[in-house]
């Protein structure tokens, strides 16, 4: 059978890694396809770096429109990120009968939608396993593996960095500024480390996940968005403590009000698998209703692991050229005309249990002052610990871990106990998922 | 779209929770799958069962042929087990024309290479996710999610009667009797349990996935096989003292001598993520040169979690209907004409860690007669522990961690430390693997 002919957008990290493992293991994976996959056009702005890959005998242009017009050029790999153009070099590529390959996350978050009915009105495939957790086949396994489930909830933790600081700050006591200026020597946190620290990157690969596992449109813009910054060295010690790990999940939850779709530190018990799931390492936990729980772990990024599902998205593509389309598998998991428009809820409206970290005056009835408040708002005690004060300090911490509760009445609670005399400025309010 | 008709062989554990969950989700199964899915004809000798379970308006009988060979049946899906007559069944479905879904790990390990030659023969599909660790879609990670990778090990808790039993002694200090039993009473051991705890179950799923991973044709015939019985409560308590857990592990691995193909009790760092996959859960680490280690985990058997994997492949063989045959996966991933003949090696070949416990003589030089016979072996030391003699004996237990050695070499290192006057009895030998 004649090989396929791929054209590579973009030759950075995940460009290199793909066109690397391709040369690498083009018999391996030829027998698994049954056909040639060959890279034939790469549009790249370094085209050096081609000769220093290895690169040979394929074409390059500093024109990404060269490749997506080209018309031997079968499969488009889109590996530039961000919006513009990548967004309208892929909807070109759509119009000239070309399918897709994408590791952009941003792009299917935002503009997934979109792209998909284009792809849908040309019968065409848009792949996106590497767009999120990097080599962990997630989307394949949720989308496919379990498609006998209604899922009852997943959790994640997909983004790298944030768990490299997280595991940093609990292994080694450090500081948050610390492990950060750390991670971004290392290369693993960009300068501006906004998209990965308060969670828009893992907020991106939340709401691909949650459209898949629900059946509902993408919703990046609902997703409720909170990132690790303000985590102590402090809370991370008590959390331990008290049996728990922090990590920075992205949780969605079917509940009878609709999908939470949410990104935040949370609280999780050490027992869990998922807790131990350290640096840079990524992890999907999905609970279905027949499945139970099952658990996804790999490496979340890097050239060669995100080239791992960029290839098995093509090989993929390569096998749906022959599929009849309405039977390929649905880009998110259901049919696009059986949608369900499930709300996704608001913050106010979902219930989890809490940790609460608050500074205290250290005098008789503290205690009895913030129990009141919170169980004015129907919210009990799970566990409690008190510490002294520390030398040369007055004040004392007080921690607690609430059962599950509507986080809208702990707003109103907080509040409240932000307001008492004995207590020092606002409570740190972590989230707590017992994940069972 | 018309929906695909399915006909069920066998209504028992697997065949229950199939009919169960296709009618809890028939409608979000069908927003995935782009047409229904329903179970038109079932197979069993417990005809009241169906009433049971609330199956309704579905045909019964008693005589499996009659589903095999009815004309409006699309997918045959075998859930009797054992080789006979669910071979001649699946033969005759296939023969007729029907593509088939088999949750038989026995089946497949044994007569797989046959039944993929006939349906290939005729452009079929024979899926099997469920034949191996239940709802874990790994099957289908391997295959599809990581084809992109040169597979370099794997390694599995791939029967979860074993784990659970190892699960016990562990965390209770239990005797393996004692917890066997009582797995029996649960319902989780059979009342012949040979074929959990001496790893022939396990070595029919590592057959599997070793030809999976490698592309080589089945050959459970060559795989290794020690079970669990022979491991005691002091093995397990010694194992933990210095770091490591015991699990019950299907290996496989490529060197350079051919591809190792073994089940065994093994130790494993207990930091590992699989060395803290308990009870009766399953998981399985995948190394690709590409992706680097990603894990699969969850329930591996159980009613509904394995029909979740058997509705899975009927959802994928429902889309494969329409697909050019020369394009579909792969049975055993890799195209049947492209399977290599790379050998399975003999123990005597395979190079691991070993872990020694030995009874020996309080007397002085009993190390360094063993470490003796070792190090004419070629074989070094990484860790020791020697115990005081218990209370009223005389003798004491010498522990051992080596670095990695070849089989062979172990072996008569172990033939000549049994002829040592010093020590009593035979070593005990558990393998070692490092996972990383």
């Amino acid at each position: 059978m004649k090989a396929v002919k791929v054209g590579l957008l973009g030759l950075g990290t995940v460009g290199g890694g793909t066109a690397t493992v391709l040369k690498r293991n083009a018999k391996e994976i030829a027998r698994r396809a049954g056909r040639g996959i060959e890279i034939d056009f790469i549009a790249t702005l370094e085209p050096e770096r081609a000769a220093e890959l290895g690169v040979e005998n394929i074409r390059l242009t500093k024109d990404a429109y060269e490749v997506v017009n080209d018309p031997d050029i079968d499969i488009v790999v889109e590996l530039i990120g961000g919006y513009s153009p990548a967004k309208e070099l892929v909807m070109q590529a759509l119009e000239n009968g070309k399918h897709v390959v994408t590791a952009n996350k941003a792009l299917i978050a935002i503009h997934g939608d979109e792209i998909f009915a284009k792809a849908q009105e040309k019968g065409l495939v848009v792949a996106f396993e590497p767009a999120v957790a990097g080599g962990i086949p997630i989307i394949k396994a949720l989308r496919e593996g379990l498609s006998a489930n209604s899922v009852e909830w997943l959790a994640g933790i997909i983004n790298g960095t944030g768990n490299f600081i997280l595991t940093e700050m609990r292994d080694k006591g450090r500081d948050f500024d610390d492990v950060l200026a750390e991670a971004q020597a290392l290369g693993y946190a960009e300068a501006d480390p906004t998209f990965d620290v308060e969670g828009i990157d893992a907020a991106h690969k939340l709401s691909i996940l949650s459209s898949i596992a629900f059946g509902i449109p993408l919703q990046f813009d609902k997703t409720y968005t909170e990132g690790i910054s303000k985590i102590t060295q402090e809370d991370v010690a008590y959390a331990e403590e008290l049996g728990y790990r922090i990590k920075h999940l992205g949780v969605a939850k079917r509940t009878d009000k609709g999908i939470e779709q949410r990104v935040h530190p949370t609280l999780i018990p050490e027992r869990r698998l998922i807790a131990n799931v350290d640096g840079v390492m990524n992890a999907v936990l999905v609970k279905g209703d027949a499945v139970g729980a099952t658990l996804y772990y790999g490496a979340g990024a890097g050239d060669e692991a995100t080239a791992s599902a960029v290839i098995a998205d093509i090989v993929d593509v390569t096998r749906a050229l022959t599929t009849d389309p309405e039977n390929r598998v649905p880009h998110l998991a259901f049919q696009p005309d059986a949608l369900s428009d499930t709300p996704v809820v608001g913050m106010d409206d979902i219930e989890t249990a809490y940790y609460l970290r608050m500074s205290a005056k250290n005098e008789a009835g503290v205690l009895a002052e913030v129990t009141r408040v919170l169980g004015q708002q129907g919210i009990s005690i799970e566990a409690f610990i008190q510490k002294e004060p520390r030398k040369g300090e007055t004040d004392v911490d007080i921690i607690l871990l609430t059962h599950v509760v509507n986080e809208g009445n702990m707003n109103s609670a907080l509040e409240q106990i932000a307001a008492l005399d004995v207590i020092n400025g606002e409570a740190t309010r972590i989230r707590v998922e017992s994940l069972s």
